[in-house]
């Protein structure tokens, strides 16, 4: 474990900027906002248009929201989508969630970034995929379905 | 207009693997099912429990999925997260989704990808952030709240 790792599971997780921005006690460019969800422009953006999309609810991590957050948040964010890429005239984007340090978190409060792509600017992706092992891979996604009540 | 850009609303997107993968002509590693949303191990992974969750909804870019799907793949995205950080120790992960060749888009059906960090393994990110023109963000972000039908 390093030393700088969050606990993946907080009973009370530490605020945060965007609990700040969330009581309205700093600014933001608000984009959206409904009773589970608000949008805003994140202030050091990859491309023109870059937006965060958060939770109301204070978690640090996907796998911590509840069904009805995470709801909102994806109904959300393809309206979010569809606006961005309509003000900024971009029609490339990335949609990127990230949890935990190595992962690139920052802020430990969950949050969707929408990022235009715009030439150079945007999301830069690295992609170094392996070869399955489709026996171990058998075995995995049992194991998975076990963990998500599902049949086999 | 790039010559190899599909056309953002397309009425009747072309088929792809995900179509085949979801009428079972062509095997997968099911995860996760349930009446809107499937979810597969990719099989070209970047880390062990790298996986796929598509809405059953046959639509290439997230903006132009119905609330509907919208919904169901947020609700289950923090479900899967959970199973995936049970079953492979993994405790940072990655959650992306493509829109559009520029933007690393391969597989013209709406998929999130949910990407355990296993030390090397994982998503690679590059993060170039410019600074924010704060009054170019108070146009864009009032232009925004008016296609998402927002209050000023």
């Amino acid at each position: 474990m390093k030393d700088h790792h969050v606990p993946a599971v907080a009973a009370e997780p530490a605020a945060t900027i965007f609990d700040k921005i969330l009581a309205g006690q700093i600014p933001c460019h608000r984009v959206y906002e409904d009773d589970h969800v608000l949008a805003f422009l994140d202030v050091g953006p990859l491309s023109p248009g870059h937006t965060l999309v958060i939770p109301k609810e204070r978690k640090a991590f996907l796998h911590e929201l509840s069904d009805e957050a995470g709801a909102a948040i994806g109904r959300a964010l393809p309206r979010i989508a569809r606006a961005v890429i309509e003000a900024t005239g971009a029609t490339d984007y990335n949609v990127l969630q990230n949890n935990g340090a190595a992962a690139h978190q920052a802020v430990f409060h969950v949050h969707f970034h929408v990022i235009p792509r715009r030439g150079a600017q945007g999301l830069e992706i690295g992609w170094a995929p392996r070869s399955i092992d489709h026996a171990d891979a058998a075995d995995l996604a049992g194991r998975l379905r076990a963990l998500l009540g599902q049949s086999d």
